[in-house]
């Protein structure tokens, strides 16, 4: 048999409990059942991340919402169990994006992106330091901000799962590093991985003077996690030839309506200083070169101690619940993973 | 002696009238008051732009305001008369961006850029088909937005001086070409010149219906000359890996504070669609290997007839007060100009 998280009901508001879900057993999937193009794979680690909130509401958000009845899906690192792919064999570690959590089932081969055993990288650090932020962090930030060392860069959830990626990899690339969070701890931790300065956004008052202030010459590159009032602060911050790397809008994340949205007025700095904003969304890059590029470089700098990324694991697929309740009581520290 | 158009009174409200400037004179400059790095030019032709309302009023603004009792300024192609200058030499052909309306003067050769006499192109054109409208438009669309045969461009101001340049080259580069304009004289004068597509956005109702008719799968490029709300319903028709050129904001001009600004409320999309806005400001490319490419390929296209472009020409520099006026109440068509 395989077990599996299904989700029972809907969670319409406020958070996820235990009786959301439910541990359910279905019968193993075999290799007899393979269709060509398919392949059987054994989940070893799954990610649990807070976007899967607004996925249990039963309305669709823009990767779907999740059905009453169905698996939990997610990221997850997976063994090969068996093929019937010439792009996957036996044995291979595998990343599923829109992985099942359930102990064994089918998929098609090309969902699949397949990643190398390497020492002194474990299997689960593919959700994490070699996971989904880090890529985001890594393809925004080294792929199409274009760094130059010298330059001065502004991070905003520079403590986040992607901030405190670009954070480290701005250092190693010899960039001058501002960090923006929001708590003081989280500030601290931002210059403890190497921020040159970081100041917390909910105390520091006016977002263009407590800007202005640490980068009194503007900023080359903004990497930008937030949106809204803030950003259209640093549009008044900018440096000739600036890159804004748009990768997340969590200021407007309870904004239900367009008429909500908060309304940016400082775009056309954009214009004068000759500056680009580049959106990105890395679930189209899984299977290129890129990604291959991210796991070599970020694999080394991780083995060698340059990156560091904290992870807090719980043991056992049932666990799983209670490690998406755990993402909103402050109970964990790290990046959430589950071992299967 | 030299003749200047001198302006004489602050133009506070309204547009300007004759009145408000003086044809002065006054002593010749001669090579003997050359420093080094100096060179006296005189100009053949001055350009004559909308924008130069904005800086009579006494009021900085981005290119800076005029002042009373000097004279006016705006680009312009001269002859060196004599240099004291490596960069450039006697007879040589040139191009001021900050020119003044004096028949001669001296100037840094630094801020001059060095034309080509060419067969076919008169010195005239480098301030129409070859001046910076069309630079704009050449870099804007070929040198930022990596134009691909088959892929759709969205044009605003297309019947204007960087956009009907813009619609011409996307034609020629097999780009599918829809262009937005403010009158049905101008929609058919865009069709006139290839456009494949075109509506005026006064009379077209919901800005978004409308381009969704225009592009039912979205846009790759749109070519920015208007911002506002007009980029905001763009952003909800773009096609994964768009690019946005942004050029303009015309839709802003006569907003005076950041509140009365409109706030955009679509930029999130650009992380969705993997889409790039790219702020395009001429002004700092024009001594470079860019400007030198822009002349030689629209030079050719010109000469071959594959690209239009209107002049409206005055003779004499005591015009040059009448062109202004000229430009607003609807007696000009096409790029004005006066020769000196």
């Amino acid at each position: 048999m395989a077990t599996r998280v299904v989700l029972k009901t809907y969670v319409k508001s406020g958070f996820a409990e235990l009786s959301n879900f439910s541990i359910d057993h279905v019968p193993a999937p075999s290799r007899d059942q393979l269709k060509s193009g398919e392949a059987l794979i054994r989940p070893l680690y799954l990610s649990v991340d807070p976007h899967q909130r607004g996925r249990m509401g039963g309305q669709s958000t823009y990767v779907g919402g999740y059905k009453t009845g169905e698996p939990i899906t997610n990221y997850l690192v997976a063994r090969v169990a068996a093929s019937a792919s010439s792009a996957v064999h036996e044995g291979d570690l595998v990343y599923h994006g829109e992985g099942k959590w359930q102990t064994e089932y089918i998929v098609k081969a090309s969902d699949l992106t397949k990643l190398p055993d390497q020492e002194g990288i474990n299997p689960r650090d593919y959700l994490g330091v070699l996971g989904v932020t880090s890529f985001t962090a890594f393809y925004g930030f080294q792929v199409r901000g274009c760094p130059k060392a010298g330059e001065t860069i502004l991070v905003t959830s520079a403590a986040g799962g992607v901030g405190q990626i670009v954070v480290q990899l701005a250092k190693i690339h010899g960039l001058y590093v501002i960090g923006v969070a929001g708590s003081d701890e989280k500030v601290e931790y931002v210059k403890q991985i190497g921020a040159d300065k970081a100041f917390n956004y909910k105390t520091c008052g006016d977002y263009a003077t407590a800007i202005k202030k640490a980068a009194p010459e503007g900023v080359d590159m903004y990497f930008d996690n937030v949106g809204g009032p803030f950003l259209d602060a640093v549009l008044l911050n900018l440096k000739n030839g600036a890159r804004i790397i748009g990768c997340g809008i969590t200021s407007q994340k309870n904004v239900t309506s367009a008429n909500e949205q908060y309304g940016l007025k400082n775009l056309f700095y954009l214009i004068s200083k000759e500056a680009t904003l580049v959106g990105i969304n890395v679930s189209g890059h899984f299977n290129s070169p890129i990604h291959d590029e991210f796991v070599s470089q970020i694999s080394n700098l991780y083995r060698e101690g340059k990156v560091k990324f904290k992870i807090a694991e719980l043991d056992g697929i049932e666990k799983a619940p209670q490690a998406l309740l755990d993402l909103y009581d402050g109970t964990n520290f790290g990046k959430s993973i589950v071992k299967v």
